[in-house]
């Protein structure tokens, strides 16, 4: 299969849009990247759009894509409607990437789009309760109730993803990361200097939801989501999009691309029933990556990676190969994963920080990578970056996530 | 690129099945599948799930697929959640082929599968309208709302698919109807025989949801849901799966396969804004696929349309130039497309008596074709057919499908 380029990026800032709309939002981003890219909106041969949760929080189900690319003047060409929950547009990165290496198309655009705040809350987090099998969640709400029937003074715990309710799969990450303090002896405090250097990146970055800068102390104090996830260890709930022009290299020589991105790498996964101590998803899904890279970790300048909580992080660092297994929050609380250091991540801010619309963050990963490995990074650049690994996973089955890409950018 | 077989197909009855689970309907699909290609459920690479409607009816999104395909075994592999309305599956089988043509699988499963009934009719009808740009149709519904209260004692049409309610598509279909009607001079006599022949062909069809025969008489005297369309020139609402194994030429012959269909042609397309007289999307998308195929309309012997309702059919014949154009209504009214014609159209009862469980009815067509082209139809099937059509459209966007997939399948 050919090589594909990235030639155009775009994307919003990431925060609290109730007064735009899907529509809005993907123009802002699609204008972005195709302008970047040099074309017009007609000269798109394809379309892959991945979103999580419009049909929940805003009833537009099944022509997502058609509906937000008409108003672009997008139409007649194939459009493909992808969900994988959180990695829905990595997934219609890796299939835009596909359609242009196996010779089908030779200028694709990949789209995440996403409204995740609604008036009414409730709906929000059921829309992101529904990246788990519903059959559970329905018996896990079922068995919650009990318990506060059983127990009516007990409290429960602070709201986390911007306030008024909390998804459950906080609750998720808290347990992994309580698993992971007793096998590794990794601590709470580790976690909060790594959230607060989240933070500090965010701060630097004019597309984040939130630019507060915390010390690890305010993390700790910040309220408690879910033991020893603390509010400002989560990615908050937000509004967005993000765009991608991806092109066969003799497109981008014909549209005299400015410092096209190869895409070395594109895996995608999903979770799979496994024992405890087999490796875990996006292990294998990095594997692949990396194999199709020619690269090993060492090779990585910088990186992004689904930290929907810190420990999120955590556990990427460690199964992407940045540490050795076990030493994931040490290797983030030294300092190893900050600007400056050797392997920064997340220097976008992260999910933390620059905010999870769930649907745009994995074609958001890729806009920062891009931004990286262009130089154009502003005050958050890694001097000579040239090679960069996004990981996106989304929603859970069994105890992995459902779904799991990585993408290992080059240039 | 190279050529991509169809190694085993398998559809659930389609029907009504409150008590069945969309991991039930999915398991009975691809087990007959995998028995057919024999196969074990281990052995696919990569699955495209096509389903439309389960967030809003059943409260599942974002990893649909992940989760009807877990209690049969199948995880790790990737897994793409596919919607395009109607044209969902289609989609996924499109997807599902690239993935083989492109070299990058050599054994995939693409799935359909939908759960449309639902105690609360509403939801269903609700779901289906989610297939339509929402901020036009909340316009559509709020108008509707201010003119009953104009005319109070206005009387609304009697209910379709399935009762309960009426999908807004039906009043779509038969605008066109009508304006085909007044161009061509077309009657509801004309597609009320075309109906009947559907009901005809889905009395021989075990897996279809009616089986009931009816004259062109009853046809015409069944309750009116939006003129000139009957309920029994209507799909009803209805629930079921269909898979199909699509496998590289090299997989094919090791697994030993009998009598492998090949994927001729393979095109997607989306709907767009245009002149009235400009070439439509089925005719666009046709064109495509029967380029791809080096094939034209004379060479197909059995197909399958899109007859969500009997215009529909109408529309599809001649757009993809089985008859002239305007001529669809009389070419189906003198028999040409009923068994014994000489072109059958819709052998399986087609969807309004086959039915249509809308996510699954892309793939569902091409079990049909599948079973016609292998010569094991039993009593509805086509002497000698070689090369088969199938015609899915899905949603609406502007005067056209949102989705539409024509794909060319020969033996």
């Amino acid at each position: 299969m050919r090589e594909v380029k990235i030639i155009g990026v775009g994307m919003t800032h990431f925060g609290k849009f109730l007064e735009r709309s899907m529509k809005d939002l993907t123009r802002e981003a699609c204008l972005t990247a195709f302008a970047e890219a040099g074309i017009e909106p007609k000269q798109i041969q394809s379309a892959y759009v991945g979103n999580a949760m419009a049909g929940l929080v805003t009833g537009q189900e099944c022509i997502r894509g058609q509906v937000v690319l008409r108003p672009l003047g997008i139409g007649g060409i194939p459009v493909i409607n992808v969900e994988n929950a959180c990695a829905s547009s990595s997934s219609a990165l890796h299939l835009a990437w596909l359609a242009v290496a196996s010779g089908m198309y030779d200028l694709v655009l990949a789209l995440g789009v996403e409204k995740l705040y609604h008036q009414d809350k409730k709906k929000s987090f059921m829309a992101i309760a529904s990246a788990m099998d519903m059959e559970i969640i329905n018996q896990f709400l079922a068995l919650q109730q009990t318990k506060k029937e059983e127990q009516p003074e007990a409290k429960t715990g602070p709201e986390s993803g911007g306030g008024g309710g909390r998804s459950i799969f906080m609750d998720f990450y808290a347990i992994a990361a309580r698993m992971h303090m007793q096998k590794y002896g990794s601590t709470q405090e580790q976690f909060a200097v790594i959230s607060a250097k989240n933070h500090f990146h965010g701060s630097l970055n004019p597309h984040a939801q939130y630019r507060d800068v915390y010390t690890p102390e305010q993390v700790l104090a910040s309220p408690l989501v879910s033991f020893p996830l603390t509010r400002l260890m989560c990615s908050p709930i937000g509004d967005g999009a993000a765009a991608a022009v991806l092109a066969s290299p003799e497109m981008a020589q014909k549209l005299n691309a400015r410092q096209p991105v190869i895409v070395a790498g594109s895996a995608l996964g999903s979770g799979m029933d496994r024992t405890m101590n087999a490796p875990d998803i996006v292990a294998r899904v990095g594997k692949t990556a990396y194999e199709m890279a020619g690269i090993g970790p060492e090779d990585v300048n910088v990186s992004e990676v689904h930290d929907a909580t810190v420990y999120g992080e955590v556990q990427a660092c460690e199964e992407l190969g940045f540490c050795p297994p076990g030493e994931g929050a040490v290797f983030g609380a030294e300092g190893h994963t900050k600007l400056g250091g050797k392997l920064p991540v997340n220097t976008s801010g992260g999910l933390e920080s620059k905010g999870h619309p769930v649907g745009a963050t994995g074609v958001a990963q890729i806009a920062e990578l891009v931004w990286q490995l262009q130089g154009r990074a502003g005050n958050r650049q890694v001097p000579g970056a040239k090679v960069g690994l996004a990981e996106n996973g989304g929603g859970a089955i069994g105890i992995e996530a459902a779904a799991m890409s990585v993408h290992i950018l080059k240039i």
